[in-house]
């Protein structure tokens, strides 16, 4: 059992759509095979992987630093003692040797798309389907049926007007959503207190509506716009501030008696124990929302998760950023919160399986091996042409 | 007045040795040329960056986002309001428009070596060497005449013995430097603390001597090499544990009474931020050793100046990492408590102008405009690659 190949490449999400801080129309995400010599119904697996939006495609520090180390390692280090599949964790202390510690950014974005390959890798040669294989191997065999999803939307399209903003939560209701989200914070407060009431005339109460301000304010914008909505009990109110600046989150979160989220814009364990340390959330309420495929993959992942309870944090308050089929597996599998979803935007890389529906605000896993990329057909296309011939 | 190209590329800094973290074996920086159409001399000035070791050269992201934005952009946006020089901040703000906040790590490796390119061809713009400039433009021309350097070596050489580690040392102290520094932290504490007390024979006082764990400790082991040194007053014990975990830091400062030295693995002004909120050190004795070259350039660093300030930290306690021409100049300019040094390893990148001596530990600015490179034979040669015919 070895690895064969590692290829990987850039592809495009681009979008004419922009938050508080910046557009997309030029983002990218890094796109990963890693091809086994494992065979499963009389072809080879192939795990693939994909980095999440927001933080662009990372072909460089795979091509020069993550892939090669793989690639020189020798099967045995990369596998289970007992040899019978790949090992993750081998696989990730290979591939991150010799880095230094800090510095948590673009170097977490590339481990994020390999992370997810190899998990998919894993699965498949395990047979199942990367939530149940989660489940049973790190949560004592429990999972969820069905995981709370809720679409990352309400951006600022060009010349988007409230109608099309109420048009577009509509869209996301008819597909089954209850809790939507919209961004903040690129307009003026009182516009955004428009918005946000056009959208609440759609879905009716505030704990149907999330608000993203993306990092975007200062400490007196964060507590301006907190007091103007504090009226409203929204679902959370995401990233008001630097995602570093852990001193204006628990000043936030003294005056803000609803909920906060962060953690998109946060890519280690050890961000994360700072946030915790520092951020004066409160485990009762908040939200974190880490995105594995931006922050060294679920492996990582495995560790913020341990970090959260650590400090006394219910897994429950964690649901992971991205909108991707990994974030949904882990929800599943290991039981957290729920999951972004992006029915509307990056795609092909955003949302779950094509034939599962939303329903109530909940979708549900999937039954073949892996990750569950080939049931998304779009997305199976993009991936295969790292490895179609 | 335009910049006409922007070339990089990625140079070798490989090195038999290692810390307690990583090997050197494979280390790379990214090498910058900005090639501009005004003349001085008769010939176009060139700005030439380089990033720092220990973080790998980082060609895919100047080559995929930081470069083409500048390019793209129109040449009035990129020039002071009255157009006789390049606006480094202008500049800064334009390569990274679009990047999400937090995360800082790889990206801003690549802002390091870029943003010193456009301050070198800001100074030869200007006619006057870098330290002057920065001394005019944001210390009110105030400047030293010359700055504190310690060469950054004591590496755990493969096979190297106590006598080579007090050879080496003795190299340094005939090259004129008064403190030295050593690794620790790659070998138990009993041999690492044979390793000090060897070299304390060569350089005497325990306030001739730095030592360094590079992150490697947990907080056991960190207040345990703590206890073992305290008694020998020693120059700096630097980077005891995780560059995040400001709780340790925090911790160990409370037990042991000399100085602490950290921060070349925090990579913005918000990380420095955290660090000193939250870890503890003493504005009275500890140093801070962001490297500019490693952390979005010399415009990141005046803010990293700012906020220390802001903190009632005396620019004093600041001393980049680094060893190379830019810290050096910072460190003259704007009045540091100097800089590292490295005049045996990491060539041709680490070590000044070939013909400034250190005397009695200090080193003195060069008076040519620009940061200084062309007066380093090895170094200016690697440059040229980039724009040699």
């Amino acid at each position: 059992m070895r690895i064969v190949d590692i290829r990987e490449r850039s592809a495009s999400i681009s979008s004419s759509i922009r938050n508080a801080y910046i557009d997309f129309s030029s983002m990218t995400v890094s796109v990963v095979a890693l091809i086994t010599d494992v065979v499963r119904g009389g072809a080879p697996v192939i795990g693939y992987g994909f980095s999440s939006n927001g933080r662009y495609a990372q072909g460089g520090i795979l091509r020069e630093r993550f892939i090669p180390r793989i690639i020189e390692a020798t099967p045995e280090s990369l596998r289970t003692d007992v040899g019978d599949n790949l090992d993750p964790h081998k696989i990730w202390n290979t591939f991150m040797a010799n880095e230094k510690p800090g510095g948590h950014g673009d170097r977490a974005v590339a481990a994020g798309a390999l992370d997810m390959a190899v998990w998919d890798a894993v699965a498949k040669i395990d047979g199942q389907p990367l939530w149940r294989l989660l489940s049973e191997r790190y949560n004592g065999g429990q999972c969820d049926r069905r995981a709370l999803v809720y679409p990352g939307g309400g951006y600022y399209y060009p010349g988007k007007q409230l109608a099309q903003l109420q048009e577009e939560m509509r869209g996301y209701r008819d597909a089954g959503y209850r809790v939507v989200k919209m961004k903040i914070g690129g307009a003026d407060l009182d516009t955004d207190m428009r918005r946000i009431d056009a959208v609440l005339e759609v879905v009716g109460d505030g704990r149907n509506l999330a608000v993203d301000a993306n990092g975007r304010f200062d400490l007196p914008q964060a507590m301006a716009y907190g007091e103007a909505m504090r009226g409203y009990d929204l679902f959370w109110y995401e990233e008001p501030g630097d995602p570093l600046d852990y001193l204006l989150h628990a000043t936030l979160a003294q005056h803000y008696p609803a909920a906060l989220a962060t953690g998109e814009n946060l890519f280690s364990h050890q961000d994360l124990v700072n946030l915790l340390r520092y951020g004066g959330l409160r485990p009762d309420r908040d939200w974190i929302q880490l995105d594995p495929a931006l922050s060294y993959g679920l492996t990582e992942y495995l560790r913020v998760m341990e970090a959260a309870e650590a400090h006394g944090w219910s897994r429950r308050r964690l649901i992971p950023h991205g909108g991707h089929q990994l974030a949904l597996n882990i929800a599943l599998g290991l039981q957290t919160g729920g999951a972004e979803s992006y029915p509307g935007v990056f795609q092909p890389f955003g949302g779950f399986a094509d034939g599962i529906p939303v329903v109530d605000g909940y979708t549900r896993g999937h039954d073949t091996p892996g990750m569950g990329v080939e049931l998304k057909q779009d997305l199976y296309a993009e991936l295969q042409r790292l490895t179609g011939d």
